[in-house]
């Protein structure tokens, strides 16, 4: 085993999830540690507190003659649950075929750390790097980065950079170097429906009383017309088409409706209609359910009409959808089908817009051929379906782009049992450190 | 206190609650204490074993000349939870404000114990019965009944009789006596839908794969046109149109939007377009949820595309139309309307048909007069909206058709916390024993 796979282990093995609090102590060992990399690199490193986890902050020596870019990562994982999936524990990391199985193993710190060592090894063959670099590492991405858009704010000053590089992202194939230059928005909502004030026998009642399930479902019902397209007037208005490139580059790119049903285990896919699959999961928004909860749920029949229901929705959004325009225009859409009868309350969720950044631009070109000579394979220009608010942040708050060079495959079980990275996706990730400085620097 | 009232707080201490297996020895306590009360009124009683709790039946002696009642109630009572929601312990029997509270007071216990003690009462004044009278007090009423109709089939013989008269309805208000004719039956179903293998990233499928929680709602927003009449093919096919002398009676008894708001707690009342609110509780078909669930229901946000959703339907029926058909017809409509993306399973669930009997033959004339008799008023001619289904196993398997003099009041709060029971109609139902043997011997 290389010293940079046992430094990946060592990474390993702190159960750094943000979301469950009696990780606090974890969370802060795992930040100390990787600052330690940090600095064994070569750089200046430290700890920088937020009112959750700290955040690793380093720098190398500025010079002024020099571009500054900037690399962000996050040291926290999701929850291991359910346990009892895992064919190993998951933060005893371990290799099997070429792949090392730990939670966080792709997601991200396999490819943060590919990033610090890749840097490290750089220094010790040039001895400085082409560029300034700034290494901004989080420990609450999992949790939706509450504390970290305040953090761009006041320093904006020290986070002054040209562009941003993060690996995150996912690549379409093993060896297919894969540029994501979009990522869908996103805006949640709750709606909180009430009837009678507590269950009722749907003998005694039912006929004369509005059912709050049954209109909750009449209000998702409503959400979708027959051809699977969002009937929310004007729900399409801000929707940029897909440039005529865009389609073309895709269309090799297709994903089948049988490998859809093969990756997800549904019978076949099934969306907008008029659309390929990959361009109703990059290019097209959605209004999606992601609950819906109302009355008796448990074993036989319990002939209640509820008194309440709730459904969980998100939208996807793409440019140039913006999360107030679609949360308004949702709101006022089901308030006018919602009947005196019920009341309907509807709560603001999380929300981030949606982000594309131009792939030939003179960073996105340089970008891509960074990955090319990482892999030796021409670059592949994708989107992305989810969504990472905290990019758009940086466009707002920084001012510059960030270059999405992702190097988590469809099979690496993010956020799943058995996470997986492979050892050879690590060693290009220490390779495409190096790659993307170097072309960086010379634009 | 009155030794009558006396032993009803012995039989309210019974915990008789069917549904929890840890009650079952109370279960066979309380029954023979019951068999007890029949045997010092002076009737031969004894317990009937069933795979499930004990029946009590009890005879008069019998006499050729006579006719013979039956009447039928159940010891067994209704869970009582949430129990923080009651004024005082549900089994230990009080007196406030001329009301007896306990669980079981009003179902069915204080109203079957009124019958006991006013045959006791009838005999001890009279020497004998006007009737030959038995008594068929089962212990699974509130878990449907599931061993009662096997009984009915083997004890034909012993349980042949002209009519029978149960106490376990409603009146419309203190004081006035109310018979109800007719009782909507019951199709319960429970719908299963399934997608993808597990929940899937709501980002990373979302728009390319099928929602089964939006398609959960999609079925249940088909089961209403916007008139809120059932849209199923064909499910009013059956419906028998209310008689004009129905529709005039009940017009003095109408329950208006504002009464239903108070009486349930919601805004307003609501229901099929151009029916009484009587008329859509006691006349009118209902499809009817009572219970829809699909992916996250916490806090928050989790943006999941759910694999699975569960819907839980039940239909409330009226003359003619039969739980077999509206099932067949239900299962067709949905089938038709899900896509192949969806995987939908339908289970069938306890079921019940509508009951109707003639007000106006002579055994519901003669229950008329007893119960005018009883109240001093004019008898009031109801349905009610809820299902008894052993009611059309009597008719089905013995031939006979049901009475049901209810002494129940709209705030007794069956199935509630804080059941309570008039001493009122306690008393009023010991007086009815007497008049109604009286008018069924004189018919």
């Amino acid at each position: 085993m290389t010293k940079e796979l046992e430094k990946l282990f060592e990474f390993l093995r702190f159960p750094s999830v943000s979301t469950a609090s009696q990780h606090r102590d974890d969370m802060r060992e795992c930040a100390e540690w990787l600052s330690s990399q940090l600095t064994a690199a070569g750089l200046t490193s430290r700890l920088e507190e937020t009112p959750g986890n700290p955040v690793v902050l380093a720098h190398s020596k500025r010079d002024p003659a020099k571009r500054t870019v900037m690399i962000y990562g996050h040291y926290d994982v999701q929850p291991v649950d359910p346990l009892d999936l895992w064919q190993t524990p998951p933060f005893k990391p371990v290799l099997r075929d070429d792949k090392i199985y730990a939670r966080g193993a792709t997601d991200n710190k396999g490819q943060i750390l590919s990033h610090v060592l890749g840097t490290a090894k750089y220094i010790e063959q040039h001895g400085s790097l082409p560029v300034n670099l700034i290494y901004l590492v989080e420990g609450e991405e999992e949790i939706g980065s509450p504390h970290l858009a305040p953090l761009l704010e006041s320093h904006r000053d020290e986070l002054a950079c040209d562009v941003i590089v993060v690996s995150d992202t996912g690549m379409l194939a093993p060896g297919v170097p894969t540029f994501t230059y979009g990522l869908r928005g996103i805006a949640a909502c709750e709606l909180q429906l009430s009837g009678p004030s507590v269950d009722l026998h749907s003998g005694s009642f039912g006929g004369a009383v509005a059912n709050p399930a049954t209109w909750a479902a009449r209000l998702v019902a409503a959400l979708h017309d027959e051809n699977r397209r969002v009937a929310i007037p004007g729900f399409y208005d801000n929707v940029r088409d897909l440039e005529d490139w865009e389609r073309e580059a895709w269309k090799p790119l297709e994903i089948s409706d049988e490998e859809m049903a093969q990756l997800t285990g549904a019978s076949t896919a099934d969306g907008e209609f008029g659309y390929s699959n990959n361009e109703r999961l990059w290019a097209r928004p959605t209004a999606e359910v992601n609950g819906i909860h109302s009355g008796y749920g448990g074993e036989g029949t319990k002939t209640v009409l509820p008194s309440a229901a709730i459904v969980k929705l998100s939208f996807r959004l793409v440019p140039d959808q913006t999360p107030e325009e679609i949360l308004l225009k949702t709101t006022e859409y089901l308030r006018a089908i919602c009947p005196e009868s019920i009341n309907l309350e509807i709560h603001s969720g999380h929300s981030g817009p949606p982000y594309l950044v131009d792939p030939y631009s003179d960073f996105g070109k340089a970008a891509a051929r960074a990955l090319a000579k990482t892999f030796g394979a021409e670059t592949k220009m994708i989107r992305e379906g989810g969504s990472i608010p905290i990019v758009q942040s940086f466009k707002e708050i920084l001012g510059v782009d960030t270059l999405l060079l992702g190097l988590a495959l469809p099979d690496s079980n993010t956020h799943s049992p058995n996470e997986n990275f492979p050892v050879a996706n690590f060693e290009a990730g220490m390779r495409l450190n190096g790659e993307v400085l170097e072309e960086l620097a010379a634009v």
